[in-house]
């Protein structure tokens, strides 16, 4: 079933305690849709660049299954760019510089083709446009996803709660969760998001894992203990198109597959954070993801009784 | 099969951001054998009180299956005391207060009835202590575990590395195993831990579960997302006190059945943080840990397979 995937696709620059890149590949919907792009369904991908965005990654993620028709890409002006420093912990990071640039003339237009798409994933973005491309969708999709970030709750709540109302899943992280309920507990954090609107809520805990609420079920799904995180860059970004591609495959979009999906979204993390940017993600193929797939449900593998009393 | 536990029997005074208590019962010791005496296997507690530590609660200990014949009652001294004040995010706290009092007594002296135990857990305590309850045990325990903490890596690191290399599993929470190892990536430092003498370590996350680290292989097991913790102290020590009991029951202890202890582990820890000091402790029973241990299993089951290439 196909997929329609909105959000930025952008250069970054990245200092990590690992080292340093002058400028790579980034964006939302960038990692989004190559994490999704492992999955069989057709990705319509919805962005905006400058003309200083290299013709290259476009067609690179063309050949990967992902319609890139829907990225603009406008003369004369830049892509959008951001920079940041990582804190040694690698949870922690301070912004360098943010450069709108085109990302101020996106307007969040869906192209008429794509307007059928069954799966929506939007991605961090200025609400407006991503309640525009909700909107734009010809009928309720079977599957809408939404990400945001602090910078959203603190200058435009109000939008944000319009777009969460509206969609079926909101796939966030432990701090964000905690600053749009003004909850410390995550369980009661949860609670408070499923009563605006979506049916599960993903909390993203980064190397502490993730966690599907529904109703009152919880799922926990575990990250990889990985001796080295080089680079958490889309990290949260991979996870949300690993989960979204795989249900978008699927087409099931029960409890019991979301909880599947979880662990193909922490999949799909795992590898982001070897490599700097996108390129451990152009690296791998099925076959890792299938190992990676085992080595996490490995994991979590256990049995335990209580001796009989 | 027996279990000897050694450790502190004492008083706290606790403040978290939902109350405050003046004085109630603590101790590593405490905790551990409790949480144990949910599980079939003799128990010997080996401790030190002052004539002010109410003698009805070592009988409600004995009630339980707990011997006490160990735990020393000194006349004229007074129980050691520690009070401390939780942040809101129940992960970190301030020492308000230590009193030594009576421990600055103890021996570690281990009567001879006890020293055919086969299971040996020494709780966070002097490491010199910790040693010679060891070196007492009259042939090799079946299983031998240790907790520790940052006072001991500060002041008493080599003794802490010489118990180390006597025991097969070493229990520590994540900053610990971080200041024991210098290494900030828990993989790296559990890798170092196992390369110190000890065949598994277990690494509590508080909220955020426990890794069991064996030779190449990890288990992780999530923490029960819990709307409120209302007293963190003693989760750890319940947490240990579960784990080597269930073992000692099972007499099993291969790695798979190291996995299950976590389980019980995991399991009488959330029972210990939802009420002050060991009062919850003291309400539940086998039901109670049967019902916890089917929702913590809950939490993780889950299957998912990449679909067919």
């Amino acid at each position: 079933m196909s997929l329609l995937v909105l959000g930025t696709v952008a250069f970054d620059a990245i200092e990590t305690p690992f080292g340093k890149t002058e400028r790579v590949i980034g964006g939302a919907a960038t990692y989004i849709s190559l994490a999704a792009s492992f999955f069989r369904t057709p990705i319509y991908l919805v962005s905006i660049v400058g003309d200083d965005f290299p013709q290259a990654f476009l067609d690179e993620l063309q050949a990967r299954g992902i319609d890139t028709g829907g990225v603009q890409v406008v003369q004369g002006e830049k892509s959008f760019f951001w920079s940041g420093r990582y804190h040694n912990d690698l949870n922690t990071r301070d912004t360098l510089d943010t450069q709108l640039n085109v990302l101020t003339k996106f307007t969040g237009e869906i192209p008429p083709a794509y307007q059928n798409a069954e799966y929506v994933m939007l991605g961090n973005l200025d609400p407006k446009l991503q309640l525009k491309g909700l909107e734009s969708v010809s009928r309720k999709p079977k599957l809408a996803v939404m990400d945001t970030m602090n910078l959203w709750l603190d200058i435009a709540r109000p939008a944000v709660e319009e777009v969460l109302a509206k969609v079926d899943v909101l796939s966030i992280n432990d701090e964000e969760a905690r600053q749009l309920t003004g909850e410390y507990s995550l369980v009661t954090a949860a609670r408070k998001i499923l009563a605006m609107g979506p049916e599960y809520v993903v909390i993203k805990k980064g190397e502490h894992g993730a966690l599907l609420f529904h109703q009152d079920e919880v799922f926990v799904a575990p990250a990889l203990p990985l001796e080295q995180v080089f680079d958490p860059t889309g990290a949260g970004d991979c996870f949300a198109g690993g989960f979204i591609g795989y249900l978008a495959e699927s087409g099931d979009v029960t409890y019991e597959n979301l909880k599947s999906a979880v662990m193909f979204g922490s999949v799909m993390a795992s590898f982001c954070v070897e490599k700097f940017g996108p390129e451990r993600l152009l690296e791998i193929d099925s076959n890792d993801i299938q190992q990676r797939l085992k080595q996490f449900l490995s994991l979590m593998r256990v049995s335990a009784e209580m001796p009989p009393r």
